[in-house]
């Protein structure tokens, strides 16, 4: 089965697989007390700067609801994008398990602006209403959408003028950096981003996230908050080779670069069709586009994809670390076949 | 290095490592919605019986709660043993995420009798009171001694005609059942257990747990508690390819009784030491002992393992399904060396 | 100090007061097992039907959460209006003490049709989603307009076809039921609502609010929820002597005709000044206008009263019970020596 | 009816409805903005030191879970005695809505010593373990006897050298106050209290109580955790004439020590009954007393009080503000003759 369901319908590369092997020698303490466990914090370090604390987790969902548990307290509420996943795919974990309340917000292309922040922080300092504390917005986002640098700096600006800090839920945020050309640090720290949520698994990984503090104060607690959020993995050995193996010359880039490429060449593949239009910008793995409804089960009974909008007509296509060029072109011809047809 | 700190201090069996290489082929939906998954489903109702319905998680903190908060109501709480995990070591996950009082119970070898139940049922149909719900018993304890399969049933039958749960924390339940010659059956379904979270980790796996429902209208709305408790794995498969490696060929009951045979055998070699003295049955793959103190230091400083109790000068031995007789025999002279020294 | 702030600036009737010192007599049983609480529930079956099963609460925040709470298991969301008190000034108590997650609409008016809860009703049976179980409208709304008894079965009938529950925010359904001329069952239990928050303090009770469940399973076992969320009461009696004291001879609405005629009045005092806009249906007991800015400040030195929105220069104005035809008349008189000064 | 069941069973004295009755004039602004509010903070203030800061809520169940969810953090414990209220008698809320874990520690007399902190604090600073951070006694305690404030003081000084702190589940401050000769902050405030929930309600009020924060910064947002919490009132008012009826002129004082005198009376008629034994100091206005079984049941079915320990035959008569000495020497010659005739 070939995919363009989702990026993590793809599997693990060789040489993560072999980092695991490898790190099945002897021994080793339980909960992070391994030295694998250690190298990879420093991998964390090396990419996001020094101040960076990387705690591992074991999926999106709980690097993202753990960075929303260590920000806000009981009466605190998050400002995202309405098609956030916290919005839409957590099954109202932010809610019951961070117990934090949403403030979703219109977005065309799924990035939030500054100016959108100032009508939300409504009710400041008054008892009856839930105080605005952190901005979460995600890198790339659920359209495929980046944010720029500079776009991050004015939001987290704008953000830490008014107290509130910024979160990036960075599922794909290595599909973003590849993407802009710039580093982990250039998208995070360097923009001013408080915590992030790091994404391992969509980019290759077997399974294994990071919550990444980049302020120091908190992250001082939060490993009470990750063990008790049922997120501590005993041998942690295993998650913290993944991201060796990841970080290890920047192999995360390669995997992140592919994707992406292969999204372009797809989207590149379709934009002359007649009747398809591509309504996203294409700036990291994910293509979306509208197409004649009558096209799209046809394709759907020989290609796993999502419609993204029903009554739109909207698809969306994602592309893998292991997408090849010879399944896009495949996969376009088909397109473009099922199009004509419809 | 070498550890008698804990079983999961040991690494990965290499064909488990093999399965999960093996589950790397091609895409797969994510989810749960794949071949793999489905197979390992399949393997837990052969050794569990035909209504038993496994859902995978990530770890045993997470299988206990999610038990938990699958079976307890809010105004629910929850019988369990003194040195019970769930009551020492979740970081308080069963009060804060599951939302259950634990009631815990002195118990010197880490059973619960049926007895021990009934004074706890006070208060019942009272709006002031919490009310019991569910019994959590260790197979094995933490203790490492283990449930006959007639206490299992004596305890379920009390429990039930009490209008209560019997849930089985089996993070070692393979020992347990390795250690009595039985099937998982038989200490589950057969014994009238109603959920059961079964630990793959200590038994040899890289990091893979199950919530297995032998009722099955407890499981009918789980799947969105195990999303929403961030319990959700995106590439199942590589965790269902784990589970399969584990049952195939009962291969878990291999791993176990290595595991088992090595606890006995170290017991066996200082039960005749004077001045130490084995302090609980040893039913499963863990040695109790208390030794004189002065002896404890000096054998830290070459071998990892935990003090149990400080002020008895109890400690913990525990064996993996790695752990060899020449490492046996070499601790045993070791712990000879150092009590005749002390 | 008089004002058009809030129904809840308002004191309490005499006779309520005198019901409370009258229940003063005595020892009598707590946490409700008094002949009072016997009688005002009673009272709820007189005017709900006799299904209705009332259970008091402290306050309005907690009669929302609580409805919510008993109503929606942990995976599971409540539609609202945007403007809806739950939405906008609970501080959150839903999302962390109920722990349901809220889908806000966009209502001009503050009410909301059957044709709004279908877009809403996505992933349906998808474990990444919260599933959608409860429809929560507010009778009167926050914006003072009501719903007709045929609007309510549209939404319920339209609701229970979807397997939803519907409940009615009813801090201030005596306001409402007095201004469509109808009686309480006719606005819940013959409209086929399932569960309703029944307010009495903004209709003149010193502070007793009730949970009043149409549908028997639905209160089975609430009494540990109210016990556990911090409402069971001890003296019981008293919050049971005023409601009493307000379903006597239908008090509560005279109470509440008051209150709504006296906004009648106000409204029909300003509609005819220049520059003063009504800006919702005046059904109930409140007042919302847009004025001249500069009109604003003046008449909040004299009189108390809140901004609705602060960009569109409207306001809020609330009758009470004890608001009086001469303090309408010379509020009006001020408004328009404000408007005509501005 | 005349009840020796409960405190709570009484009403309330003729001054503390008249103090109700006299707030009712005209409109006041709602939540606590309102000048009654401000003067019963002062009445704290004055009752309780300088640094004491007041807020409101509807019942004891609240005031302690507000504290316990005001000091401490999700990962965070309380040591309680066995018998405390918040372990026995709240429905899991300490669990459920604080989210605590409860360490309950036996106690023959309902008192913990500083000796019984220090076995908890296992674990310290290791993420598997619940972090110990508050010490919770109740004054008087559960079983009718005093905390002096040295012991008081010794309890503080060694929670605090631990760095934990420690809160007073006052329902029954007053009654303990009275019979201590002392003010209320020498058993808080000069005692190195933390956190105080003070009872109004036992003490004749028809229900009000506080939580009383004795170090500022854990007052600071409390006001957010009390409206969250379903605690906030909107008529404010009319809490706070209950206290300032109650701390005028140190009303509390003498309907406290009437209490507390009706119980010495009791205790003293029943002492000299054979097989009667008086089980605990009588300290406050509790009397528990064993008596032959057979004695119980006849006097129940002409008095009403609650069997504390079935199978000891241990019964618990409390005595309120309004009990006077002809009941309880009415009550004392039944028991004799229920005695005399089992």
């Amino acid at each position: 089965m070939r995919s363009f369901g989702s990026d993590n319908h793809a599997g693990v590369p060789a040489d993560v697989l072999a980092a695991i092997v490898q790190a099945n020698a002897d021994h080793a303490p339980a909960y992070g007390d391994d030295p694998w466990t250690a190298r990879a914090e420093q991998c964390f370090r090396d990419q996001f700067g020094e101040q960076a604390q990387a705690f591992f987790v074991f999926n999106g969902t709980a690097a993202n609801v753990l960075a929303l548990r260590a920000t806000c307290r009981p009466w605190e509420g998050v400002i995202c994008a309405k098609s956030a996943h916290i919005n839409v795919d957590e099954c109202g974990a932010p809610e019951r398990i961070a117990g934090v309340k949403l403030y979703p917000t219109a977005s065309g292309d799924g990035k939030l602006t500054p100016a959108q922040i100032d009508p939300l922080l409504v009710g400041v300092g008054d008892q009856h209403h839930v105080q605005i504390r952190l901005v979460s917005v995600a890198q790339s986002t659920e359209l495929g959408t980046c944010y720029s640098p500079a776009e991050l700096r004015a939001l987290s600006d704008h953000a830490h003028a008014r107290g509130l800090l910024v979160h990036v839920d960075g599922a794909r945020l290595g599909n973003a950096a590849a993407s802009l050309g710039v580093g982990l640090a250039a998208l995070t720290a360097d923009a001013g981003i408080d915590v992030v949520s790091f994404g391992g698994t969509k980019l290759g990984l077997l399974g294994a996230e990071a919550v990444v503090f980049l302020r120091a104060e908190l992250a001082e607690e939060f490993r009470y908050l990750r063990k008790q959020s049922l997120q501590l993995a005993s041998k942690s050995r295993f998650l913290a080779a993944q991201f060796v193996a990841l970080f290890e010359q920047d192999r995360w880039r390669a995997l992140a670069s592919q994707a992406n490429a292969m999204a372009a060449r797809l989207a590149d593949g379709v934009r002359s069709l007649e009747n398809v239009t591509v309504t996203q910008a294409v700036q990291a793995n994910a293509v979306f586009a509208t197409l004649p409804r009558a096209a799209i089960a046809p394709l759907q009974a020989r290609w796993f994809f999502h419609v993204w909008d029903e009554p739109a007509g909207e698809v969306r296509w994602m592309c893998a670390w292991d997408t090849t060029a010879e399944e896009v072109d495949a996969f376009v011809a088909e397109i473009a076949a099922a199009v004509a047809a419809a």
